[in-house]
């Protein structure tokens, strides 16, 4: 650390995020990653001359992307924001509207509290019941601003639309923001409710069903105002958020839509196969409405596990916070990909003779 | 604006980009872009295979770019840190270094107030001389941070290295931030100094000089401790800050760095050109080390050869502060737009019969 760090920050303890190996041998399953690439529409979307056009600064209106957007989810082109990553959205968030203070599972995305430390936020963590459900009582008319993952990471689990509008009506001098990167693997979307209340921000991702997580594309959607207060911030901090290519290649992954949706329906099959495989092999598995599952076994501690499928080319995430420690969140890919799984695990309970 | 902004910013005055058509009618001269497109090997490096590799995420470390980095401007890995254009490098300086407040000259680069606001920074807006030149005495041990543009903006006048070094050495507690956004373009860049002082940091961007606006990608060089704080704070906000295609399509051009030298020495040739011939036309031009040169002409109006010069098919800057408002911002493209601009000129005079 130098010398010169605000004081405010000198404890700050950064996100990890899951390792990115730069080789190719392992069978990632450790970054919530789509297995699938971008269509082909979308890879013909670039080509030299996009390439060559990189001369020149991105639209810093993000128009294209904003209409289909807001065609694709069922609203105006003026409730839509484009972010750098759905993590830019969530920066802007906690950022400007927190002041208030804010509250948020304490078994979530991580990113959350590492915000909440960044701007010095009054912030409450409110733990998941035993069973890794959301203690939804503690969100109503809380009187503070709420963050929720739904469906929550690293658990998987969805609350239902009403539970979601419960706690959106019930804190209306608040913003609730609802985190839906994993919302198209079965999840009921929020953003409907977004044109009924003036306090709700939903933020998605194309990192995940999207098949772009390396092109760093997420938007927030909300009422005019919020949106209009985001667009000001995005303009006080990085008008030319979005580089071109992405914003090119993310119009043709809206026209093509149904390949994309089309993907997060193999996804859910794939997950469902694991997830029965797994128990069938005596796994604790949680009912993930996301690209992921959240799996632990008696047999084995999950530091283990982790470390075992790791040797043998299998990479999942594995968290050390001992509330879940013993569970390892699997992101799910090809069928292909569950099975190197399920074959990796098999042999390492045949080493161990469990 | 939505009841939910935080109170420290409801009267948020975002940074105003340059004009941004989204069609090519203009000879495009206000955002400071280069005319030629990234090289050939730049263009080659990016096919259909890193198109599919956008489902996985970016490499957070930017390993690539960073070690060719370094090896271009002779430093170590671990003195540079990348950033999502060199906006984002700005924007954490200004969040997480200035808490005892910041100097920068009145006339410069808009964004910096910007941040300055934002962050409710204590600051000081040090006026330019009468000829646009920097005060230079009133950055000496003035025991604030300083943020200086070198080349300046929008004037493009340069400082010598000597006087930069002077106003770091003379203000050891605190940081001194040069912004190097122009200085392929004729400057004496202050990287060299970061090995020596440890309160320096030094910004730059791949916008310029390297073809990549569109691309958003810049970067920052100091001391490993500074910059280990930088990369606390990427870690706080966005560890995937800059996306795949950018990452490795910089990787190429830092490996054809000749290509990009090239390109700058025929943009001085053209900027030393439009200026002589310009002056040839009654205006008065500064000496400008940058891409842009800032002209005026007792003839007419600022504002009215901006907007006749749009008229026309080319697109300049023109800003409304009262001190520069008589100027124009020319960015310094081919030849051919230099012609097409003095053409424009030429039109304009004898329409107006001046």
């Amino acid at each position: 650390m130098s010398r010169f760090l605000n004081s405010s920050l000198k404890g700050l303890v950064p996100y990890t995020p899951g390792e990115q190996p730069q080789n190719k041998k392992y069978v990632k399953l450790n970054t919530n990653e789509s297995p699938f690439p971008p269509s082909e529409k979308a890879l013909d979307s670039i080509g030299r001359c996009e390439l060559g056009d990189l001369r020149l600064y991105s639209d810093p209106v993000c128009r294209g992307v904003r209409e289909r957007l807001a065609r694709v989810l069922g609203v105006e082109t003026e409730n839509t924001v484009v972010t750098n990553g759905s993590d830019e959205a969530l920066n802007f968030f906690f950022a400007s509207f927190c002041e208030n203070g804010v509250v948020f599972n304490d078994i979530t995305y991580g990113f959350y509290k590492v915000f909440a430390d960044l701007y010095s936020l009054d912030y409450t963590e409110i733990p998941l019941l035993p069973d890794f459900s959301v203690d939804v009582d503690k969100f109503i008319a809380i009187n503070k601003n709420v963050v929720i993952a739904n469906p929550n990471a690293p658990t998987g689990l969805a609350l239902p639309l009403s539970v979601i509008e419960e706690i959106v009506r019930s804190n209306p001098e608040n913003i609730v923001l609802v985190d839906e990167a994993y919302i198209d693997f079965g999840g009921e979307s929020a953003v409907p409710l977004t044109k009924k209340y003036d306090n709700l921000l939903v933020v998605g991702t194309f990192s995940k069903s999207r098949s772009l997580a390396g092109a760093r594309i997420g938007y927030a959607v909300g009422s005019k105002e919020l949106i209009s207060d985001m667009h000001a911030i995005r303009y006080s901090t990085n008008p030319y958020n979005v580089n071109r290519l992405t914003l090119k290649i993310a119009e043709a992954v809206l026209d093509d839509n149904g390949y994309y949706m089309n993907n997060c329906r193999r996804i859910i099959e794939n997950r469902e196969y694991a997830t029965a495989e797994l128990r069938r092999r005596g796994f604790s598995v949680l009912d993930s409405k996301a690209n992921f599952i959240f799996a632990k076994s008696e047999k084995i501690p999950g530091e283990e596990y982790y470390l075992r499928l790791k040797e043998k080319g299998v990479l999942v995430r594995h968290f050390t916070n001992p509330r879940i420690c013993e569970y390892n969140r699997i992101t799910i890919g090809t069928k292909e990909d569950m099975d190197v799984l399920l074959s990796a695990t098999d042999e390492i309970f045949k080493e161990l003779s469990i």
